[in-house]
């Protein structure tokens, strides 16, 4: 596990792109080179917007992922898994479709995830295992398959490597999102530009635990840096621990949830793990997309960001942070700008950690609320609740225990989020 | 861990009382003998209803408790463990608060925890450390001590053997509770009667984790047989082990839980652990009590028995019973009567049991919702809907990996539940 991110990739505002429905999301030459990308309607989603999502890759791309951890896994991650095992990472072509998880579909559900990438690597030029698919949506019902094969001459038609192409990309993964979420950076090597690019998808089922070769959550990260495999592995893991690990919106960890970072080596520059700009960059695009889906979760009016220190261990911290993100309780008081302190002490004391409650120190945006365990003796309710109307919100919890620290970013829980997901979805 | 409950104590349909303000929960020769009762207003309650209750029994009373594993202990669950612990078990009163937990109250909590006791062992005549306190309440905020010291006087003259005093101890004990929630058994030993009665209290902050010698649940049970304290002990752990441990209405585990069960020995009749109908007699008590909570659960609409079979060991299905207990996609599903198993199907898989899939069974009522990981081929869609309208359903889940299993008792989430939490507590 990280340890506290550098000062230079402490999180930037978010930035959130609005939700326009045709207009591009990235500057023009923003997005890296050596990736073509496209959207089409295959008729899945039932409310016939784009569903099918493509990125075509030069040939020398080298690819690493990381899959969800859940037990039960989509059929999509299982061939994912294989092919890039088989392959050692050489990636062509990624295939994604919204409105349909492919997960739960048993032996149809694994047959049609292998025929849509024999499709399209027959579509593209490529290795069948130099394909990705990827599915997200509702769990449980059988893929239709054909709308998809059908659909591949349009998206082939459709590719292009500029901006609009990769918004047009960015909306199409979307499902209960209510707005598209990229991201870019670029890091200068010796005066030459090396380019970084993201979009992801993801309101709820969020929580994702993702390990290595590991959402619903889906996030394509693009650079046109050269990078090694195993280097790509670690420099992956190491942004994505920090990042996408570190957020939760209702503790549900999905079966299809992905990261795949796609270095196409189209800059002619080689990055190792050691280039600390590299590093900083991809984390930063790591944090910006992994903020923005927890900024558009379901129902969400409150966005937490949660510091635990003086943990025991980093582990110590991250499950006392994990704890607070999943406890109803705190999520409806942050929803009633509530400052109901005590709610936060109990969870904390029902982490599994063993803590010391005279050492207990919580702030809220550096207002004292609990010192040694008590109320704090500064403690202004009136202030602690003005800051919790505010949309952002900091919680500080010191420990008093040892060096161990995380920080995690989620939300609050609103009766909105239970309409949204107690609406019946058949 | 107990396994399958015997047949005998199957749970039964809970003896649930009408939201009566005044009138007696039990017969009037329910409650067993060598206990009296009250209930005054004390004025920490802002309703202005009854907050004090007590309980005072007699001589040669042997108690057993346990409370709750969350490290943040209010200040009464550290005095009862000391009491408890000083006099080996010897009880002679028990004087509750509710509208303030007295947690998170430093110093001058366990201070005041202190001097209710000893106000009441002046006042009831017997040592200190043979007065349990308990509290129940609102978190972080000074309890008016001197509010409880002036309403004793009037809590012992009111106090009174009977189904009338019981109520009104029932009554008093609640927070946000919308009915008093009590049960009573009798046992018949060689033609002469035994009796066991209890009260609990408990809607929100519902997943107790007790330990031996651990709510804001509080439960407190009674009953005239004689048992040893060793043997008290044993029947209470058994007993909770498959009631109050096995709910969960929001996942949040306070810090005040507590179940204290008190036996009089005013029957003269001597029981021991191995006495299957007093075993099974507690047990339902126990079970009663515990679903009476689950159905009085905040804003719940959907009351949840769970049904985990095939798991590797007892303790691998308890954990995915909370897993599915604790999911707000689950629960929330559950709110809309929505059939969307995936959703269990992907938390079963994040549950961090190492289940395999293509073994995994799923029904609703009996009715086949998945098999072998996929859709049921069975699966009848509107079947299931109509099963989920109702009030009660159960769900059982088959994993195919061994003999592990377990009962637990859970609800939906609603927007109510959010409303309700989401007010401003002060």
């Amino acid at each position: 596990m990280e340890h506290a991110s550098p000062p230079h990739v402490v999180p930037k505002p978010v930035p959130n792109p609005a939700p326009d429905q045709t207009g591009s999301l990235l500057p023009e030459d923003a997005v890296p080179g050596g990736f073509r990308f496209s959207a089409v309607r295959a008729g899945i989603k039932p409310s016939g917007k784009p569903d099918l999502a493509c990125v075509v890759a030069v040939g020398g791309t080298q690819a690493s992922a990381m899959f969800t951890s859940n037990r039960v896994v989509a059929a999509p991650v299982i061939v994912g898994r294989e092919h890039l095992r088989a392959t050692g990472g050489s990636v062509r072509a990624v295939v994604v479709n919204s409105g349909n998880a492919n997960c739960a579909t048993g032996a149809a559900g694994l047959l049609a995830a292998r025929e849509i990438c024999k499709a399209a690597a027959e579509h593209f030029g490529c290795a069948e295992t130099e394909v990705i698919p990827s599915s997200t949506g509702i769990i449980g019902v059988p893929l239709p398959i054909e709308k998809l094969t059908k659909a591949l001459p349009a998206a082939g038609a459709a590719l292009g490597g500029g901006s609009g192409a990769f918004s047009a990309f960015a909306r199409a993964i979307l499902t209960t999102d209510t707005r598209p979420k990229v991201a870019h950076r670029t890091v200068l090597v010796n005066g030459r530009t090396v380019r970084l690019a993201g979009a992801c998808k993801g309101a709820g089922m969020i929580h994702p635990q993702l390990i290595p070769p590991h959402a619903t959550m889906l996030a394509y990260l693009f650079t046109d840096a050269k990078i090694d495999g195993q280097d790509l592995a670690t420099l992956l893991q190491t942004s994505v621990e920090t990042s996408f690990n570190r957020i939760s919106i209702d503790g549900d960890t999905s079966t299809n949830d992905t990261v795949l970072l796609l270095a196409s080596g189209q800059s002619g520059i080689l990055i190792t793990p050691d280039h600390q700009g590299f590093r900083a960059a991809l984390g930063e695009l790591c944090q910006a997309l992994a903020l923005a889906i927890v900024e558009d979760g379901e129902g969400v009016t409150h966005i937490v960001t949660l510091e635990i220190t003086g943990a025991p261990s980093d582990a110590d911290a991250l499950k006392i942070a994990k704890a607070i993100a999943h406890s109803p309780l705190v999520k409806t008081a942050w929803a009633g700008s509530d400052p109901n302190w005590g709610r936060l002490v109990s969870t904390v004391g029902a982490s599994g950690i063993a803590i010391d409650p005279e050492k207990l120190q919580i702030q809220l945006n550096g207002l004292p609320v609990c010192e040694n365990g008590e109320r704090a003796q500064g403690f202004d309710e009136a202030a602690v609740h003005a800051a919790m109307t505010e949309r952002r919100f900091r919680v500080a919890v010191e420990l008093g225990l040892g060096a161990g620290y995380c920080r995690f970013w989620t939300t609050d829980l609103t009766a909105e989020y239970v309409r949204i997901n107690a609406a019946y979805s058949s």
